[in-house]
């Protein structure tokens, strides 16, 4: 598509156009992986659903990966969403410990869904620090508010490292254990942090 | 390097030779990587050093991946082996809680060493379940001497995730923190578990 006029002239009518279409691929995507799962999706569908040709996918998103890589963003970006103003216990409203635990089974349930879709981002969906470090914060901020004492930075990230996908592969796909037993799981460790028999205890 | 002989008449012979070359090709790579790192190591460096064409490098590892993947697999059973009948505390014969403790400070330095070669192999080196199946049973055993209470088949996973190579590069390299510091918050999060202030304690 060579184009010899400066984009600057033409760019804002375009943009708009392309966020449309962006708009309107991402929604046709998700309803197609809820509808048919992440592996029978084709770039053909999408773009059939949202009712654009097929070039528009590559043109908006690169690849396939690219499209699988924007919903996987998009999704990420609702569940931090329903973090910060959903409703109570995973948003505001609710004590810190049961936001804790509201967060643990809803992060276990958000990284089994999207594990396909990580799967089919590739590479072009790597190790994610931004969001790494927005879950982190979250989890250190309630175990502030619930007066745990001790490195707090440490002991968030080390909280959120067993929700992630390849251990809960190991211990779902691979180990055979419940969503139902890991959740559980989770919720002990956490006590067991939040308990901290240590002489210090303040609260 | 077409061959219309059955493989098995003169299998033997090359598959000592093969073993022999392997193992040149191993050790010339390990101490390579020792002295110039993973970014620098050309596959031709290699072969000089272990006396063979480069040809022979791809003939036995497929690829430059295929080797650091071997290199990788040849370093895991050297740290189990140092886990298995290695000297303690890492080894047996020491308090489990020092063996515990042993362990945490030994894989994290252990996946530090490695992380360059995990992402010079690449794709060949996918989820390992075998190594984290042998890691985690480690932990669950070393808990279960400690008469730990609780899901130990789950607490044991939950242990060894933050000692992956992701949240390690997450917390020391994206966020700053000390190898020192990392050790510590795990000697923490192992000291909180292992307290198990439920009322079911039975130690």
């Amino acid at each position: 598509m060579p184009n010899e006029l400066p984009l600057l002239a033409n760019g804002p009518v375009i943009r708009r156009d392309a966020a449309r279409n962006r708009e309107a691929l991402l929604q046709a995507a998700a309803e197609l992986v809820g509808a048919c799962g992440v592996r029978d999706l084709t770039t053909e569908a999408v773009a059939a659903r949202a009712g654009v040709g097929k070039g528009t996918v590559f043109r908006r998103f690169g690849s396939r990966e690219g499209l699988m890589a924007a919903l996987l963003n998009h999704r990420e970006e609702e569940w931090q969403a329903s973090v910060i103003s959903g409703p109570p216990p995973l948003g505001p409203g609710a004590p810190p410990m049961e936001r804790l635990v509201a967060f643990g089974a809803s992060r276990l349930r958000h990284h089994r869904e999207q594990a396909a879709l990580i799967e089919a981002a590739g590479s072009t969906w790597g190790e994610n620090y931004a969001v790494l470090g927005f879950v982190s914060l979250h989890v250190r901020t309630l175990l502030s508010q619930l007066s745990v004492q001790g490195d707090l930075g440490y002991l968030s990230t080390a909280l959120v490292a067993p929700l992630a996908v390849p251990v809960l592969r190991q211990q779902i796909d691979a180990g055979g254990m419940s969503e139902e037993r890991v959740i559980a799981g989770w919720n002990d460790l956490v006590a067991r942090v939040v308990a901290q028999p240590s002489p210090t205890r303040s609260s």
